[in-house]
């Protein structure tokens, strides 16, 4: 677009600034966007009746002419919208020419990248919503499964697998209400705010922000042409799934080495070595974990490339979309394949897990809490275990393998029921406080969780 | 807290552990929380009413020693919990031991946490609207102010200087909402969730829940021991505050310069040279600008920490209050200085700005527009206009130095009165579509921008 | 490479997996690398001479076949390692499937990136160099003219604008060191180091460094295939040189909007809007600076992968290479379009900069180092200036047209050749101390620069 | 610092604008620098003898008091820098007034920050150093301890403890080039460079920068000021630092799991919990991992703050500080409680060590090679082990376990020496090329370790 200019561009200026690389993923909104502004310049009569349906007609033979694999994007070209407006004068003659009256590119790319995000938020819902699926109906498999938990990595306390796997449904359950949050808040048509300030033409924006199903049209022109606040937004929602999935797939990479053997990998989801012949290895969770520093790193160079910009639009938000594009199609993928790897490329190995909760000493808690509930002041009765620990590790023994004697030396308050206090199952099904592992609790959590998703 | 141990932290270690330096500033949300923990141990009968009754007054009375300044931190202390159960069992013997029954380090601090993050999302939002007020007052006086706005720092179209600040309006509009979002997600009580898998004790957490005045207790113990979500999401928030104020502080610098002139800086807001006897700098805008950076980096960093950390609590979690503290205090900070900065540091030169808008192109789209209200398609009005552009600027002339047969030359369509359309004033409020720079437009956004204030 | 498999990947997982949608900007290294493998291999007698010829002709094939194009990456390999060595044995039947003898894709992607990395270290260093050259020119032609210099954006002291564009080469010279030390760092030979431990067939590494014109081998397994701290080094240094960039694009920016007016944009690099047929729009420089944040972001993602991975290689290295190949290509288009810019893309506006630096009380300090150099105490001159320029201003009077008589009634010791101490011409050339504006110096370092990019 | 002001500086933008909160820091390197000014001063007849030795006195009193403790920060003051000239003022009265003469803040406090840099870089290097002392001394205890090494965290192949911790050795040692480079970088003087073009006063910037055994004086007055390449080059150096760190440490905590339990931790450096009374948590190495994103955080903070900022000193700046000093505070902490807790706080459990190499596949390879040492090609070997690991695995044997009959079934070139080679010894000692694990490359390895660590 080169209104004043007498000389072409330099060929290697050219290249620097064509976005038709990546904008391309733009197309089909594009078009969305141009169709609902030429039906609305029909409307108010910027344009006649005649002059919109041949526009519309022209736009519909694009997006096929897209479908077909026939319009394909050329290097040479500056930006698919360019692109579109060429290809439509092309077709139409004169009549194209009219598809950019009352428009700037500034709240045309702005409308563009707002369907784009608003679509991928639905699909990222949904992929959302597919793996706290499978989360729920791992955790029903397991609610009598009980598995170590951890602080600090150091065994604290067994808890339900079940209880586990919710963990993760709480965490993309806040995941999805902050896209939603992220949704309402884009749903708002920039379309009509020209350049930066209005246009001198007669348009109805609230039509054109009714036909693209947004909510309302934006309120300040300066502000709807350089607004990128989505774009942060939805980074930031994103980082937070990847950190999420990223505390899944350490756990799983744990879990599947030889040292915990809590699952074991399935072929359909594991790689080997081009070295070492027996080599299986957890590449799914591994490479979700790493994917989490692309995403942060396209959420704070987003944020970077904002910082400091003088209003309205400047090409250096040209920038947001290859950032916002590659941390959207990165977060599906890791979505989409974290859910496979939980159905089919684990099998959770529950004698090992069976074993592995009736060999430490995380059932202290539950000492102290035997004599907490004899009225000793719970500093007190932790110092009392803490101590008793000590001997039984010297001792090599585990709290269950101390005599009555032995619990009653260290305090008098001990009986023979201490033994059924610290068994495992009974260790998981006392911590019946809400929100808690025991399994009445994880029963109520299941349904809660079951009526979410349905939603 | 050291149960099983038999030899003393080695001092080193004792250093780099200790927390006290800085979570000293959870000590008030420490005892809120203590104080209703304590009051739901009697209600529910785990400790006596009397017991409760001496604990109350215990917190109480820490309260009021730190309040009159006699409670300080020493550097000798692990963290703020334990300096609390410590004085506390200094206060009242026995009792004191009680403190922390049914209860863990873990859903404790994450319970201050949430508290401290609370209180400061209130008092980020009043700082909003404080801030929005001030530019609501200031559109109010300079309605019809007129500006150059800028797309690419070069000029485009001239505004209202009104919507230039409401710009700015919705952007800190959108924010405030960003924040209500944060705390409705923030809103549950992990008091409760013990050390990560709830207790074995007969606990209210809904009560706890409801002293707290949180919405709910948290439905899963291991995940609100290693939620931290809320954390990501106010220093998300807060970068995208810290964007806006950056790129209003570039303007700011931009119209204080010489170059621009558009505001003068007054002595209470600026500062000079050591060496420069005439120096006067914007050291505001420059340093909320500089800030920018602190409070990405902040949420960068806090990212990072959480990444691929295994469930439940992991010390590393300790790295998010000192990121948070300053994250926030500097967002406070900037917000109110900014404020500071609109209303008594620049005085805005109106002849200077209604000089700068009749000295440029930036009427050329009105001219184009012309055309294209006589039928002429836009593409085609562009090129006469960037032509006739060309050739102005080739005799050294502005579009309204032209004359109507230099006009007629370029096109037929021209008449006498595109003069009246590319006068500045006309100009500005011509774009009277929703949302645009129009006088109408203006004072319908501002009534809005009120009413949304007054919420 | 699925030694022990029975079953296939899952689909999904599959293309998760691969590669080869971005490592085949490797291949070329990849072949250099296979064919020293392969030479030392037949030269310690591990293969025999005959299979070493046939290895290394049919590695040569295989790059044949993709310089002309014939050998094209298909989506449903797994990585360009197996994609070149199932090519080969092809090509060579069994002989083939001793390519990989004694090596593992751990130690051979480390080689090949080593490669990609030395590689492209030596065209940065040229482009730098380059612009460098372009700076020097410029700097050449410009040694009298004045520009107004600043502090906090507001005019400090007017400068040769030579002096100007020097600083920029010292900043891109800091640059070209970085690289030349982070390509000293890298300059070791990973290959040989197996999957983590070495290998127990008698490989000769120090003839494979040789070959491959690396300085040695690595010392030591584990750390070579796991060491990604060049890629971070080199993203580093990376974000340095964008830095530079992004200020040199901020001031061009600056100066060409209507307000500074220091530089006018050609044709040739610059562009237009798509609705204002006035514009003319720095996008060169803008997109230099907006794409700062992109590799500042590849920096970020890059560390945050790296962070907490226990020895040796994890499959999160795989993110390595999207990040480093982007910010390589990044970088080097906007030094090349930089250079291009800076040559063709902008006019200096000498005469506009004549008239700016006697425009204002950018020299103040003169006038107060006149009286430091009667013996006044400096921050008493200081403050005597000071209160000068408060009353000039208040009678919009600039220093040079206050009166004698005002000069001396602010301070005895001023004379009639105050007047010619704040010329602007003598304000430049008496800053005579090394590395200041004063003319001598500037030919000084003109020729200390000149004889730097020589070497 | 106010010469053309009349009034005061409002309190909001007072605070916000004060930097003594934290460049207090810098007042032993304004002293440093100070005198050299003044000295220099004298030197070239700027100021008499007398005035240098009086003002020289002035500051050794001013150190003094700092160094007693008797000169504080005041809350009220602007910055360090006129702490510094005022307090001189009232100890010398007017002589006081000529410190600054012939220097601007922008000169002195960037000459302040690479004083402060070159000081904690050599402090840095020295902690560098002592860890890879103690790196080298577990190493020469653990040359025959075997250990897993790991690939994918899934078992690859064993490997000498010794190299293991000698890994780590090189990733420090390469640390140590990086500060030395970036030292040998920022050894230039910016005093004298002025407010940003130098001075008009016959200062002689070769005798300060000498003075301040700096290698030389910066060859550009306006790049000296605005240069704060060093902070963010140190900030990357530090970020590798933790990055090499967190490696280290998240091994570690591996291996202090009741799961690999390769380490069992000390009382001393290690911490329990609040609630469970058996806890003992491996708090320093996951704090140093939590540390991690910290300083991360500050280098792109830095980054971000530099981004597009004109030249030449902008109050941005003001912001390199306190993200600078608490980095480098952070790092010198980790490196040297890390030192610590390889000391004193981890027992290595070598019975369990030498079992766990015993019970895996990790031999695989090495019956791989055993067949390629007769001429198979490697990839048929490759297979064929695979299988065998895959059968092996289906019947719960080991490669050890499987019958020579099973072994010659799978392929006939298999003798009785295939039980010795594939035992872990041999394994780990038959990897004896340059850099691997074998005993012999391990032991030259310690002694190349020490060579450097002399230097």
């Amino acid at each position: 677009m080169r209104g004043r200019f007498e000389e072409p561009l330099d060929p290697v200026v050219a290249r620097f600034n064509s976005s038709i690389g990546f904008d391309w993923e733009l197309l089909p909104y594009d078009l969305i966007g141009s169709r609902a502004h030429v039906r609305m310049l029909g409307q108010v009569g910027i344009i006649s009746p005649s002059e919109m349906a041949q526009l519309v007609a022209g736009l519909d033979q694009i997006e096929q002419a897209w479908r077909t694999g026939e319009f394909q994007p050329d290097p040479a070209w500056e930006d698919v919208h360019s692109a579109v407006e060429t290809r439509l004068t092309v077709l139409l003659g004169d009549v194209g020419k009219k598809l950019h009256t009352a428009r700037s590119r500034n709240d045309q790319v702005a409308t563009d990248l707002r369907l784009y995000t608003r679509d991928h938020i639905q699909r990222l819902l949904n992929l959302l919503q597919q793996l706290q699926a499978v989360l729920v109906t791992l955790a029903e498999a397991h609610q009598t499964t009980l598995i170590p938990a951890y602080t600090h990595l150091q065994r604290a306390q067994p808890v339900s697998l079940a209880h586990h796997w919710l963990a993760y449904f709480e965490m993309f359950d806040r995941d999805r209400t902050r896209l939603v949050d992220c949704n309402r808040r884009l749903d708002v048509s920039p379309l009509g705010s020209g350049a930066l300030a209005g246009t001198t033409l007669p348009i109805d924006r609230a039509y054109t922000a009714e036909l693209l199903g947004f909510a309302r049209p934006s309120a300040n022109s300066l502000d709807a042409v350089s607004d990128r606040d989505y774009v942060v937004e939805l980074l930031s929602a994103l980082s937070l799934i990847l950190t999420h999935l990223s505390r899944l797939s350490e756990e799983l990479i744990l879990w599947s080495s030889q040292e915990f053997g809590f699952i074991s990998l399935t072929d359909s989801c594991a790689t080997g070595s081009s070295l070492m012949p027996q080599k299986k290895n957890p590449d799914v969770p591994e490479l979700i974990r790493g994917k989490t520093g692309r995403v942060f790193g396209h959420l704070l160079g987003m944020l970077t490339t904002l910082k400091g910009l003088p209003l309205a639009y400047n090409k250096d938000l040209q920038e947001d979309k290859e950032a916002l594009f590659d941390a959207v199609r990165t977060s599906e993928d890791c979505l989409r394949v974290m859910a496979v790897f939980l159905e089919k490329g684990m099998v959770i190995r529950t004698e090992r897990l069976a074993q592995a909760v009736t060999e430490d000493y995380s059932n202290a808690t539950d000492a102290a809490d035997y004599l907490v509930r004899q009225g000793i002041p719970f500093r007190e009765a932790y110092q009392v275990i803490g101590a008793l620990v000590r001997t039984a590790l010297a001792d090599g023994k585990l709290l269950q393998d101390l005599t009555l004697t032995e619990w009653q030396a260290a305090h008098p308050g001990f009986s023979e029921d201490i033994y059924a206090a610290i068994q495992p199952a009974q260790v998981v099904n006392a911590r019946n406080s809400y929100g808690g592992t025991g399994l009445a609790q994880v029963r109520q959590a299941l349904l809660a969780a079951r009526a979410r998703l349905a939603l």
